[in-house]
């Protein structure tokens, strides 16, 4: 059913034989990359022990077998991840992978929060000539909002849980995007880097 | 800079003089289409007096101006609008029609919510054919996940204020379509279907 | 005065001795079967050392005493228990357990969330068949609108705190099934698979 | 589908013009009996007029035609619904009249509030006697609680709105019955009268 | 100023030692008991090795210097302090030990949660004579107001966090509490039991 | 069984006509004095044209009738009811008046929040004198915390929906009330008055 | 006291009669301007009737008397207040003219938010030249971010009720403020102009 | 751009060995002084053990380089800092250094919560004298109002996580805080002494 899909396990709560078993027969009978989110350091030694073709990304905590080489279908077309900053960037990296895993050129560009805009303003050309963006933000999340009033393309808006007090871990946020200024902005659950990578994939690849 | 795009007006604690105003300049200085949102009746009738060419759409309360033919672009490339009651299409003509003045061709589907699957499954094939779907529903808002699992094109969710008690005008719907299931649906504003219509438009358009 | 009922003690925030104790007593007064929720694995393995009759089901970490034997009463009225994730397992297996030790015949079928509906609707046979039926789902918690809408028996809607983010740890999936269009869904607390499994138990005896 | 269960309409958001369509063409293509909730009286006045068999219970706010006699099946199951306080009587009245739609013998006993406890105490003989109970109560929601540990058979617990401050519309009594430490109260949404009844006739008629 | 008061030391988030300096000094500077609240077993046994007079009760964590002989001034006006489960002890234990601290006479009864109500009604005798009555219960908070119901006498109601999902570390009681339909219940914070027993003892020298 | 107390009814969501009838019988039954809460000045108006006796304060919304001289019991124990602003003024006077009609000496200072907290300190012998406090707040609600430390005697904390934005309709006030650092101060829900004027005129009954 | 200050009354809830009479003895016994929030228009006309020299401002609800020119004392320190939409102006506005009357120099600058951030920058001089600047902003309240980012000025932010769904009256906006990624930004409460301008007065005429 | 401003280093959720390169880094090319919130005494260790300069403030947890000497560019401007119990002090002190690094005069006053209210008013002299007050304050956060009304002042409010059950980890501070009825007290998020210190310092040098 679903083309270029690679094959994901929620790694979230499962044992490191658990993953190991299903990445193994995913692997086997399907054809497209497998990868598992929420992976453990630690799981991913053990399973990479059995499957050497494994890779561990420790940014994002994803674990994958690229069974497909994940070099991008067409390089003109570019989903650029941004992020608000540092703590952001797993959020980000989880986007970026997941995006990559599907077929797609993807740039990053970290720590460009809008509390220092200069900082944003002077990657305006790369923004505007991005396919599709991604921006993770978290604490007030302004980032998205920002971003979705220098572009004319869809803007996926993820809320991270960066912050503490009232930021709830990221309901400021998500609150935020959710409430943007700047219209049509897709906004995803907090943390969820997998969601947008998956969402700028399938709007990457429409023509 | 925004191609294609409608000029647009939030209606909301606008007086209908004012609206009457910003409509007539916008119009005056640009050559794409003019909406405005949140409209209520009796301000559309003091603006349609004075501009003959605006037209009202009492369901989704949008005024707008016509200017550049808003026939679609591209017949093939269809976005439906879904509804999961009666009570969300307000919302979703609100998408339909935004989507309609950016020129697309749209579709709409009411009253199919998951409590009668059967119902939903009578549109399979429209959900399938569709090249970007509009999801809207109230309540425990579990439409966009049955959807999301049927397609693999973008999927964008609209939680509406529809329901009582515990659906806390719309957060239990917001809630849901957050946590959906299916990777990587877009979530809307309660009761957003502008948002929606504007994304949708601006994928549609991809290529 | 309760017929057919375990006695249950609720184990959490109790040390393993007065588990042990307050099982052993409840044992010797009553005839019927006796169990403890909520029991960590250490703490089972204490109290089985003293009492070689107790069981422990690790999934559903419960301690049981079968002093009844908790073969069904009635094979042909079924319980049938469902899990929309993986993760939602120990809370169903939890409703489960506890309705067979009230002897009903129970049947569980996992894994059968919304977004690959399909794999739902293989089931379907069993669900039109069963007697009663428990839902487990976490995240946006839409499977228990869909199966409401698959069947005329009781349905028990079991919130779980699976997920992440807006998921908050159950509430997302407790509000949509307090939301459920389905008529009639009954919802138990957030991971309270005891309390489905004695309401089930309930529905199931009467006649 | 579904036997003996009243064609349903929710009349929230519908025009009286709506209603009526919906409620005669409910009543001409189907032999069970028709059912519209939360209608007003005003509306219920307009559908009256051209519908005569059409009769409207003014405290649960139904609207509804009796097509097939609903006496109940069976005299000698009966449902009991208790309300708190008679601030809760609508609630506890749509579930009486949906339960008796569906063709349940229904028994009423109101204001029994557990501040006032010996007024429950002086219904024990029909709470012990009754195959269902429907709890309605506001404020702190405890009456489910004590009716919860007076019986074996299935309760149902209808959170009202009833109340003021901290009662947060019905969201302190919600919270109250989904803790209830009478294991295996079935709860529905905040004012979700209509549910209680559809639950309790499903329940009810088991055998 | 507060005559009959112990000295009071918040022992959270205090060091061992600074517990050990300002018992010390309070000792010494007045003739008053002194007591500290919150203070963890391993702070209790350093202290008590520098201060061999200062007793701990384990079960409250309160640890105590009985200056004043906390024998209550008058043995006929008693505060009765009560808890619906066994985990809700802890919170109860420490209401009635400051009572006592504070020269009352404290009578306790744990165990009577309102879904097994003969087990409260075996206490009312009790309960009618009681000068003052503290009730502590977490889950639904149901005990107040049966309890408020039962006597003319000022109720104290202290909600515990016992409980989960949506008991919300306590919210679930406290909201309970607030809107309780027994008239003039007097609330606490969530696990206050301290500020339970202080408010009991101004009560009962009232005179 | 409630010696001394009022006979009382809440007004709210009642006929006028209902009003009359239980005021009626309540007065005909019993000797004690009769009051309705939250009684609109136009169902009063309706009730005084039939039971002349019954008299109606506009600030408190009380509708009663005196029965029994309230003149209070003991003039030398006086209650005394605080407010913070003059927006709190009808919580304040409904908790006053509910402990007159109880047979208490009431005195009243308003006006008297902690930004000026001079005007306070203008009554401090009052409030050392006074036997039992009641104290109305919005907003902060920081009068609570304040009193309390003044006096030894049993502080009672009325939380008062006055205030905008994030006063959240008394929400800010009762938490604030609930983490009183004053020990022992009783809280009552958001705009309580009368639970207030209860706990108060039980407890300065006491001796 | 407090130098410079204007008298203020808060208008909500007081009737026209009262704001009439507190004004006009503030107006007799200080020298100070009078103003008076939360004042509707027909309130504000029944005072002008009686109290010639008051003026209402329509936009910010503010009626006053200025009874000491409020000309600027010191021309050369700016306040600047922003709104980010024309739907925050009343707020902006409130604290406009609050400032004026404690003797500023105040300039504003409406409909800058950040989603057309060419519009905020077309103000860049202003900005930087500014003393104090008040930002207003709904919705997500992003405009504070990037101003503080701009400026080492003290930052005022108001966030205001401006916005639908997921806004919840501005407490999204308020979230955002408060995690403001620019250090330092004072956060108000939601729709407090009146604060902000006190503030910024305040802090405007140190020296 | 930012005169007189330390460099300042979010340590949370950075390895030491990420402090120490970017403190290093900042420390050559910046003349400013250099400070890292948020560092643990661990991490502190590491850094110091590379950059002697460094020094940690262990209550604070700040490490920090003084490059620029941080004697008070004006003695006679001084910011003063309270806290309401000795908890808060850690924020207080946070607020206090930072504010010292960037060469104000600070001096700081604990433990002067409003339930003591006389511990206050002894520092009445210092409240007025100050040119800046921080307020720090959790649990019911009403200092803030308290000392609002005492000065004509800026004050800064910063709510603390001090508290437990309703004080929802600092919610209950914040809310009281915005909600303060003192005119034009600055709100900053929960445990924010970082950000107070930074507005203070702001304040504090204009002229
Ligand atoms: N997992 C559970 N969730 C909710 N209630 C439970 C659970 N396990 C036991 N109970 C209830 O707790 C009661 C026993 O509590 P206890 O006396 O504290 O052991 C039983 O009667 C059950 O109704
Ligand atoms: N468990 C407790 N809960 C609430 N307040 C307490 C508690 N224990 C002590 N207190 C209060 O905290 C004050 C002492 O705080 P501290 O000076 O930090 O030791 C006492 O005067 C008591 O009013
Ligand atoms: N719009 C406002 N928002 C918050 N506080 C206000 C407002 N207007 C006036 N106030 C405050 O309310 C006090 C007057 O309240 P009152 O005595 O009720 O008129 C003044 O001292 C102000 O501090
Ligand atoms: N404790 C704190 N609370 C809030 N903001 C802070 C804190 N410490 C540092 N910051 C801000 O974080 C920025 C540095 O973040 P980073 O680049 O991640 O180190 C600084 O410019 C400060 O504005
Ligand atoms: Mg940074
Ligand atoms: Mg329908
Ligand atoms: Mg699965
Ligand atoms: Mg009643
Ligand atoms: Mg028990
Ligand atoms: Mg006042
Ligand atoms: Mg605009
Ligand atoms: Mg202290």
């Amino acid at each position: 059913l679903r083309q270029g899909f690679p094959e994901v396990i929620y790694g979230e709560g499962k044992t490191k034989e658990q993953i190991l078993a299903i990445m193994k027969s995913l692997a086997e009978e399907s054809r497209h990359n497998v990868m598992a989110t929420h992976v453990s350091a630690e799981k991913a030694d053990f399973v990479r022990n059995e499957l050497p073709d494994a890779v561990y990304d420790e940014v994002s905590r994803i674990l994958y077998i690229e069974q497909k080489r994940s070099e991008p279908v067409d390089e003109t077309r570019r989903i650029l991840v941004l992020s608000a900053g540092t703590s952001d960037i797993p959020v980000a990296e989880e986007a970026a992978l997941t995006a990559r895993l599907m077929g797609n050129a993807v740039d990053t560009c970290f720590d460009v929060g809008v509390a220092g805009i200069h900082r944003l303003f002077a990657h305006k050309e790369e923004i505007v000539k991005a396919n599709v963006i991604i921006v993770t933000a978290g604490m007030e999340g302004a980032l998205a909002s920002v971003v979705g009033g220098l572009t004319d393309k869809p803007v996926i808006a993820v809320p991270t849980s960066v912050g503490y007090g009232a930021s709830f871990h990221g309901v400021s946020a998500l609150l935020a995007m959710l409430n943007c200024c700047a219209a049509g902005v897709a906004v995803m659950n907090i943390d969820n880097g997998f969601g947008a990578g998956v969402l700028a994939g399938k709007i990457n690849r429409m023509r």
